[in-house]
């Protein structure tokens, strides 16, 4: 396929993440490196940015600047939630003709590369000459194709983490603690909770996902079973779970511009089944919820350095594979492979419409029969993914 | 004085802290030293361990094991929140007098000082020769007499990051974030939010201090004030802000041994927060709120090192100033002092008395005038305890 010479325009969309200036940084670096891109220009907030033709000229960052962005989480051209329109979609080509833009990288999660799609059809429809390509991320790892998402090792790891100190701190102090994690239908993020355990009697002592139907008397069993047990208890449980009938066990009932429930930002689920275990479980003593919000997404300090350089790779592969590729569309994928028998990975591209509109659930070979816990064939997929994690100390063990 | 000759004894007691392990290995490795100390034995559970005569050599552990704990968040001893009345501290003289216990080591806030102050009376007056030291924790910072406590710094730094990565998420997607952060009556940990700030603009815009009385609708104006001029607002607030009338804007009304009232463990003020703006302030959209929660005090990784350094020293200092020290009895305090125009600081040990049940709240000097964020003063105070912080990345900035 022959070259496009032209300008190129990235944005960020949905719900940040750690390392998402990562995939920018690596798309703004690769760009420097073709001919066939002039200008590297920068979206503010996504497709609003892209609407209002408010768009920066990356090509002028210096490299310090862009190694500092790298390391800041958050989206450092602004995100957005509007779903593109497909008056939305028609507006941009012509924003593209105008500015000669013939190359966009539109980092976000599924609805990101649904708009992503749309301009790609549009595109052709009007027989401009023109390459897009998505670049993954999402904390909630529920992107088809790819074997995980650039954004859910960060994430994962600051999971892990807060549930390390979490039983730490209810080791030290007993009670029933409950951690409510984000994760609207997948639950990768919750079962990254699992991460934590280095001991036999580490918590999270109970996993609570998506995929399996929550049902509160067998919650209360399981808790006053750990209690009976350990003396104490503590849990991890996605802001997803749903009754047997699908109806999500809390909502707000406020929306997004994409149609999704608000879940986040409430500390009204944890609240919800603290209560449940005041109720039902008797022996429950210090019962306390902590909703682990968005800090999950946005921690400065705490990511996942495989994380930080697969979504650098990525941004920077979504470039050469516009301008050097077979194809004139695409999403970033991630293979995981094996060097020296330890984790590896290498990137491939794949059609947006794989990916755009669709999420991914965690697979049944990830979940305990039990229902409320993961796996170790899970232990196995995450442990790389959030990257090493410290050695507890303890006392009296003779180790 | 004379030294006495013994054996040693050290609890921990109390919310746990990021850095009580330093303090705990500081007097493990310090007593070491000092001939006149013959096993220094770690109580599990405070008080409780002490009572049940559950006791732990910490002698035998390795080097190795007691770094490793050093760095290892939450209470490795356990801890407990357990008052102790005249008759534990009559028991306790008896533990003491079985296991030739001469040095009580007991680390915690300001009840754990109480408690050692009886134990110290109780044994003046049964003429048990005897040396009790408190070796202060709390990340409220709210003793008495010390410039600032152990395990302040490191909460600090956790509620700094916490806001920093907030507002980088807020200027991403616009919108107003609550963020409820730890400390009943005492502002230090909340004020510490204005760390994150590092731009004219960045947030927290707003900070409301258990200092404050709080009023709803001034609340609520300052609100749509700052939506007006940025178009977004980041508020950080103490889960121990009270009305005008001294009670408490939210309690579950759950009590603790110690007659504390509950305030963390659930997200309800930051919901009840959540709730004022969305139905005060018209402007408001995506109104969003996260509690802190115990993460706050126990996440691994996130630490001060000046607060780490300093949490040692403490332990350390407790022990030589007991041995080697004019005072049978005391708790260690921190002057600050400078070194080539640097922060420093130097240990002190005073009365017990002097700190036992009382608490400290912010001065005045470290209040804004209106009432809603911190002073210039606060910023040169924390700043140094809960280290340097990272340097965002910015687009666009010509930086």
């Amino acid at each position: 396929m022959a070259n496009i010479n032209g300008n190129a325009v990235i944005g960020q969309s949905g719900g940040p993440t750690c390392v998402i200036n990562e995939s920018l940084v690596g798309a703004i670096l690769e760009s420097a490196k073709h001919e066939a891109i002039g200008h590297m220009y920068g979206a503010r907030h996504g497709l609003e940015g892209l609407l209002t033709n408010d768009l920066i000229d990356l090509t002028q960052e210096t490299p310090e600047t862009l190694e500092r962005v790298a390391r800041t989480p958050s989206a450092a051209l602004g995100s957005v939630r509007k779903k593109a329109s497909e008056e939305d979609c028609k507006k941009l080509i012509n924003v593209f003709k105008e500015n000669d833009i013939r190359y966009f990288f539109y980092i976000g999660g599924n609805d990101t590369a649904e708009t992503a799609n749309i301009v790609d059809e549009l595109a052709r429809g009007e027989d401009y000459e023109f390459r897009v390509c998505h670049i993954p991320k999402t904390i909630d790892n529920d992107l088809r194709e790819t074997d995980h998402c650039p954004g859910y090792g960060s994430a994962a790891r600051f999971v892990a983490l807060a549930l390390m100190g979490d039983n730490l701190d209810n080791t030290a102090l007993k009670g029933v603690k409950i951690d409510v994690i984000m994760g609207r239908h997948a639950g990768f993020l919750t079962g990254a909770a699992a991460l934590a355990r280095q001991n036999e009697t580490d918590g999270p002592h109970l996993i609570y996902l998506p995929e399996v139907a929550f049902d509160e008397n067998r919650f209360a069993d399981d808790v006053a079973g750990c209690l009976d047990r350990l003396g104490r208890c503590v849990i991890a449980v996605s802001e997803g779970i749903t009754r047997e009938d699908g109806s999500p066990v809390y909502t707000s009932g406020e929306k997004d511009s994409h149609g999704n429930v608000q879940l986040s930002g409430t500390g009204a689920l944890g609240d919800y089944l603290s209560g449940i275990v005041k109720e039902k479980v008797p022996a429950a003593s210090r019962v306390r919820a902590d909703t682990l919000g968005y800090m999950q997404r946005c921690f400065p300090s705490i990511r996942s350095e495989v994380d930080a350089s697969e979504a650098r790779a990525a941004g920077a592969f979504a470039v050469r594979s516009m301008v050097e590729g077979e194809l004139s569309s695409g999403t970033v994928c991630i293979r995981r492979t094996e060097t020296d028998g330890h984790y590896d990975s290498e990137m491939f591209i794949t059609e947006l419409n794989k990916v755009a509109k669709h999420t991914k659930e965690m697979p049944a070979e990830f979940i305990s029969e039990s229902g409320n816990d993961v796996t170790q064939a899970f232990l196995d997929y995450a442990r790389p993914l959030a990257d090493d994690l410290p050695v507890i100390g303890r006392l009296g063990t003779g180790s």
